[in-house]
């Protein structure tokens, strides 16, 4: 069932009580979405966060000159959100779409807080999870910052082995900072 | 007193009994830094995260080419230390050090998961500031790949105001990812 994979998702950080699992899943809402069907528009308020059970979500931004960068991929068994906004209730600034059909689990930030005065566990789970998802950022950061393209595109695919050959390569592209043309040149390296 | 204004900064977030409070503090470890002096180097093991009491710490890192990429500032009352490192306890990528005397209260990673069993308030408090955090590197991530050089400059100035007259411009420069002449430009306009 779907929201197995989510509570081993959790055991894998923290121990859980049966009851306790039951309790989390009692405050999620399950939602399916199509293909390029949007979760949330820049504008909007992130009141969820979203674990994927199956398919991928992405979060961009649109720039001034109407340029998508991609912060984030989603495939299964990611959580996904507008963290900013979600966190202080105020406008996204990213967009999250499906890039295929998919299948979630979402989780208001108002249970969130509630669950975490329940469950002390959940809390740590989140506070781990934030920890490891800090250092991916800020390691993207300094890649940004310091590496070639081709490094960047090897970080790519240790990062998410499950989307090299699922995904289109101008979303690959749009992600790595690259046209899709010279994302072609680097495979073929 | 030094211990004071950590306290202070903790109580923002959650509330704290004079006895965590003291329990907290027994586990801290007080470091005044020389200007220029490193508090970790790029291959060590980060053990500690560090609060800033006064001065001034930046986290950087140097790419192939020798050139230095700077990920973080931390003024008073800011958290700092190489997170990959911190929770992973392999070799940080990025060295720390001092941009003038500095005094810095530390806590090691084994005394921070024992505070987490003892007071549940303290995770709570850094599961909100890893949260803020978060938010803060994905939006630098954003604006490295969406925004015009002045743009970083406003977005710099709105997240440090305390340094924009104190740091060198070079320093700046680095962080914004211009040349010093650049910004100098800049401020001008």
């Amino acid at each position: 069932m779907s929201t197995d994979l989510l509570l081993q998702n959790i055991r894998k950080h923290i121990s859980l009580t049966g009851v306790e699992g039951d309790k989390i899943i009692s405050k999620l809402k399950k939602i399916t979405l199509k293909k390029k069907q949007f979760l949330l528009h820049e504008g909007q308020i992130a009141h969820e966060v979203a674990f994927v059970i199956s398919g991928c979500l992405r979060s961009f931004s649109v720039d001034e000159n109407g340029f998508e960068h991609i912060l984030q991929f989603a495939p299964a068994e990611w959580w996904i959100t507008d963290m900013y906004s979600f966190i202080s209730e105020k406008e996204a600034h990213l967009s999250i779409d499906a890039l295929m059909d998919t299948e979630i689990m979402t989780l208001s930030r108002k249970n969130q807080l509630q669950l975490f005065d329940e469950i002390p566990g959940l809390e740590r789970y989140f506070r781990i999870l934030t920890e490891n998802s800090l250092v991916a950022s800020r390691s993207r950061l300094i890649d940004n910052l310091s590496l070639t393209a081709k490094q960047r595109y090897q970080k790519f695919c240790t990062t998410y082995p499950s989307l090299i050959n699922t995904l289109p390569q101008k979303l690959i592209a749009a992600y790595i900072g690259v046209t899709p043309e010279f994302l072609s040149k680097l495979r073929k390296l």
